[in-house]
């Protein structure tokens, strides 16, 4: 049985002041639960139904949950889907580390990305193609907003990702690392090798990468277009894609496991 | 000056039913309707403010537009953006064609795609990687749904886009050309020519390539992750980042201006 504050409470935490004031953030869904409860996150507090109790997803030695057992109307004023499913999960935000130089690591490193949606799709695909971590400037979307967990599929739970002070991230990094910019003109993506490691920024959605980033770029690059032979073509691609398609081609070049 | 019936009748076309019926689909933005007055395409009205007019975007030799001046006030009544762009336009549905044969083309089928965000995305990727052509099956979102269109950036006036029957137009096409699927288990994508020509099939967002069309497939290939030397990773990739880095790899094994 939910209490009205208790629903108010959880519904609070959709919003990023009380994220911030609280440490906590919410995740939904038996697959996303499945990868929080697999990871080293700490789970505080679970919303469940009986069928998803009962299905027993709870790994042996997560002693530190507490399981509330709710109906499926008590799930739907607490849910933030459109298809709520089974269970809604508070977790508490790790600590976040200072990010490590970037040495020996391909590095993705966001420059004002906005959009929820995006982020989450960007962490997935990072995971997926086993690039060592993600740093993101400060004025990007938050790491913890639902739509950001939800987007990453379970990818937020293992994934390393820090926010920094984007330009002096930079400015330590590029002495040892290259710095890699997609922009309109460069040298083209596939046409030779990248090396065995690097920074890749991804530029903001709509303005892509910024004035104060643009200076520590050493690698400019393009991602090849038909703009022969058929009049116009898009003018651009969404950051999320664009950030895929390096992703592929340093793993293409680097097959190994550790990119 | 909108009357009501008018702000009724532009609010309906955002329902499938009623573009149906109409054969009328709506386009918002200034880059947006830009490119629609670029186009072949019929810009039936035009519902811009007095900024929008002034600028002079509609080229000479456009006659058939008939535009209407309206205030700030009155866009927000009709638009669907969050932050409204000075016009708005109606615009004819083209004809659909009969999907031509593949022979001599790159295509992406579409199997189900259901998110008007991704299938936006998808058009946008394509149109910039110079794919000759998609197709998509009955079962995927409605090409003129407000949502694809302004994901497209576009993109939807200049992409040919054919809804098929698809395994009808799989079993037509494969007797000349390879039918591409990627699954996760298959040959490496990258690690050896892909030829001149051929079909790719996206699946849907949560399914993959569906059952029946399965059969159709001639080459398995997989996306290379990262799945050893760090536990799991991402399980899947969403259907427009996998789509994005076929075509990546179509235009880089093939980088004149015709693909």
């Amino acid at each position: 049985m939910l209490s009205k504050a208790r629903i108010k409470y959880l519904n609070a935490l959709r919003l990023l002041k009380y994220r911030q004031e609280e440490g906590l953030f919410i995740a939904e869904g038996v697959k996303l639960i499945n990868e929080a409860l697999k990871s080293s996150f700490d789970v505080l507090e679970i919303f469940a139904t009986r069928e998803w109790i009962e299905a027993g997803y709870i790994p042996a030695g997560r002693y530190l949950v507490d399981v509330n057992e709710i109906s499926e109307d008590e799930l739907g004023k607490i849910t933030a889907l459109s298809t709520p499913n089974q269970v809604l999960a508070v977790i508490r935000q790790p600590q976040s580390q200072p990010a490590p130089p970037a040495a020996g690591e391909w590095v993705i490193a966001l420059d004002q990305i906005r959009d929820p949606g995006n982020l989450g799709t960007m962490i997935r695909t990072a995971d997926w193609f086993g690039i060592d971590r993600i740093v993101a400037s400060k004025g990007s979307v938050e790491l913890w907003n639902p739509k950001v967990v939800q987007a990453s599929m379970g990818s937020v739970f293992r994934m390393p990702f820090h926010t920094v002070n984007l330009t002096d991230y930079l400015a330590e990094n590029r002495k040892t690392v290259p710095v890699f910019g997609t922009l309109l003109e460069g040298e083209m993506l596939g046409s030779g090798p990248l090396g065995k490691q690097g920074i890749v920024i991804i530029g903001n959605e709509s303005h892509g990468i910024s004035a104060e980033v643009m200076p520590f770029i050493t690698s400019r690059i393009t991602i090849p277009a038909a703009r022969q032979g058929r009049g116009d073509t898009a003018e651009s691609l969404n950051a999320s894609i664009a950030m895929s398609i390096l992703c592929y081609e340093i793993r293409r070049q680097n097959p190994s496991g550790k990119a």
